[in-house]
């Protein structure tokens, strides 16, 4: 039988290891502890002295009971790589992205889950009085004026941004597309045909394999490293035994893993899939958001076929409200424009038109600095809070650029299940079973670093934390209010 | 062998037939003429008295020549409806109108080819005073907070704007799309897959066939009357030889015909195709552009089974640049939505806000009331100038709504060298081969008579007319500069 000392004992214990109390924090006085849990004050002091005998609290004279440093502080694991089977699969992962889009905007809940940055990142007041100031000038707009490929001077101003980071590209080939998930569309609507197999980094951006899905195409998950991308030996094989009608990927930041892939294996992928006269979409949204001093360079760098379909868009690093991305596709360029036409007929002028200015006129580089040293600082704490304060076993990413982190919990943790239990307390996550055909990621969760980080930000982090704790120590119920 | 004076009357002839010389106009005198062309004055005089036996011209006392009044007026003679063979076909004809749609657009044209509406019958700085001022409201904005379906405002009042007349919607069937092409387009992809025969009108809206060709879907083109819509003793037969997957219509001042479905006509076919169990996607964008005094009803109107994809826009009644959209899909709800998200995530926010404010506050009513007024006087100028200055056997559509003319011309005529020739005058029309997969239509153009009437535009038109009969009287050469 437990006695209610222990019980007491053990409930403490928990509370600290999953991180309610910090390290170095004073926990409740005798006295105090004694109130809030209607029991005696020999009790209590039984049950510290138990917790102080195994280290986890230590009395300062005249001073009280405070949680000792080194408890539930995190060893850094690595991440271990995930071998999929080398079989393909349908996509139906849409349904599962949008009822969790909408749970974290609906609720306004703590959008640790977001997969958007930070709005308050961005310059929309600037734009917006671009914006504004194009309408004001235009009192009747010709839908024609910006038909596919779009807005002259915005591709210019594209064209000239990839310049000035060493990246020079041809204007004529860019299409400006409704956010870069149409860029992806097309791009793969114009190099493969339902049925058809595509392989995909795994995990893989959902957007990704919304495209695929959206095709009724099929995926083919390829082992991805953690730190340096997509595996080309697992690659190869893939391509030797099975007909693979294209690749995605994302070398740069790639959501969820974060990693950079180094120039020379980013060369390397580029030949590879050369030799077989295979396409590569590249989702290189996040390029602009890098934590190194310099922009790493794109697939569409190495690439001297016109079989590499860059796609990017100004929605994680100026405009995420604006919708406007876009598509350099290569030797498919006729094909993606028809496509666009066909798709949405044309991108809405003023977005476009706005952008362009602010680029001109606005210094879009000195914006991206200001960004980014937020984005790594952020990064920063937030990893440390997450070694913290999640259970023992956890792995953490470490992203090279761009806004998540990803975070592998201890085998026995369903993500879907942390997500729903968060939810019910306004706190949202991203669940790892987003981000694959299989099932292999159902223990991981993708947290959104982008935000000013704050008691709100970190008290729900914490939060997660110690659920994870609960599903995976405990398999108990969810006791909350009896531990405190 | 022909005399100089024969040469001279014949080309006078033709020009006065091209509509060169308006009836009751007068011409150059026997001085003028015989130094313009740089003949005798006899030669001149022969000539005129030959036209003037031909009765063409007539000599008043003291005033000089005169074009007589019954010249080039152009008896009606109604159109003869298409019976296209029954077989579908594989659909390209986006290329033609992306490039038809650049021409007009890039060279400041004379817009009569346009398939847009005069921009200047919209309240854009309306409009975008509302942008604008939510754009102030809101200096950080979520890409999460009008997910698919959309925003709820803008569905709300969508939904109020239906119920006014006279047609209860289900506001939750609403989904909010970037303007009717994506709307028509998920719609299509829910009910059909590629390969599917789609049954369309004949001549049918180039959209449709847009979104038919994305899809890789092959489409079966279906005799359609010129006053009341698609023939339902031939679709019957189609349906009854064939597999069709889905029907595309427009029930209301279809583009190009203009003509407004009866009622009884549109339950009819919604049953005919409900005993069948073949979707229905329904283009009403014109809808609202009425000429009588009521909306029309909706194919939606008498659809029991869910069966009825509605799909409309803002695009042709309030703010065509804004490109917002929407489709009531019926039975295939879910599934929309869910492409919707795949296609293009979200549609931007601020357009969809700033037309609910206007919707709500600005007499969305009213302005309509003017378009429809104005529309309805500029179709009956545009048809009084085509009667009087195409050539003879020239048809011409009656439309009950909407801003399009249908043009028949006598059977030499090809609409794509007419296109090109005028073109070269910097004169735009919409060649018929793009309403179609067949060549039916070749001799066809469609004409905008949304623009305000002007000398430019009468000119132009006028001119359309005078190449137009060159092209089908004479297959001589083009040689305005003699003629005159």
């Amino acid at each position: 039988m437990v006695t209610m000392y222990e019980k007491l004992a053990a409930m403490i214990e928990t509370s600290i290891k999953c991180g309610i109390h910090l390290p170095g924090e004073k926990i409740a006085s005798v006295r105090q502890c004694a109130q809030q849990q209607n029991l005696s004050i020999t009790t209590v002091l039984r049950a510290y002295l138990l917790l102080e005998s195994k280290g986890l609290i230590e009395s300062r004279p005249q001073s009280g009971y405070f949680v000792r440093a080194q408890v539930g502080t995190l060893k850094e694991i690595p991440f271990k790589t995930v071998k999929p089977d080398p079989v393909s699969a349908e996509v139906g992962v849409s349904r599962l992205v949008l009822s969790t889009l909408r749970s974290i905007g609906a609720d306004a809940a703590v959008p640790l889950g977001s997969p958007y940055p930070d709005p308050s990142l961005f310059p929309l007041l600037r734009l917006n009085q671009h914006s504004n100031s194009i309408s004001r000038r235009h009192q009747h707009w010709s839908l024609m004026e910006d038909l596919p490929p779009g807005n002259r001077e915005l591709i210019r101003q594209i064209a000239r941004r990839y310049l000035e980071s060493a990246f020079p590209v041809d204007p004529g080939e860019i299409i400006i597309t409704v956010g870069a998930t149409e860029a992806i569309n097309l791009c793969l609507q114009a190099v493969a045909k339902p049925g058809d197999v595509i392989a995909v980094e795994s995990p893989t951006y959902y957007a990704n394999l919304h495209a695929i899905e959206r095709m009724g195409m099929r995926a083919i998950e390829v082992e991805t490293d953690h730190e340096n991308g997509i595996n080309l030996d697992a690659l190869s094989d893939v391509l030797s035994t099975q007909k693979v009608a294209a690749c995605m990927v994302m070398p740069n930041f790639q959501n969820p893993l974060g990693f950079e892939m180094p120039d020379e294996k980013k060369r390397q992928l580029v030949e590879l899939l050369a030799e077989r006269g295979i396409p590569v979409i590249e989702n290189d949204v996040y390029r602009e958001l890098h934590f190194g001093e310099v922009a790493p360079t794109s697939l569409k760098t190495y690439d001297k076929h016109g079989l590499v379909l860059h796609c990017s868009s100004f929605s994680k690093s100026l405009a995420p409200a604006y919708r406007i991305g876009w598509a350099m596709p290569g030797r498919y360029h006729a094909e993606v424009e028809r496509l666009k036409f066909l798709n949405t007929l044309t991108t809405p002028s003023f977005p476009q038109r706005a952008i362009a200015e602010f680029m001109k006129y606005d210094g879009y580089d000195m914006h991206l600095r200001r960004v980014r040293r937020r984005l790594a600082q952020r990064a920063k704490i937030m990893t440390c809070v997450v070694k913290r304060f999640f259970p023992p076993g956890t792995q953490v990413s470490v992203p090279k650029g761009g806004y998540v982190l990803w975070v592998g919990l201890p085998g026995s943790v369903d993500a879907m299940k942390l997500y729903q239990e968060a939810l019910r307390d306004g706190i949202t996550v991203g669940p790892g079973h987003m981000f694959s055909t299989t099932e292999n990621y159902k223990n991981c969760i993708r947290l959104n670093y982008s935000f000013p980080w704050s008691n709100e930000i970190e008290e729900a982090l914490i939060k997660v934390g110690r659920l994870a704790s609960f599903l995976c120590g405990h398999n108990a119920k969810r006791k909350e209010d009896s531990l405190l």
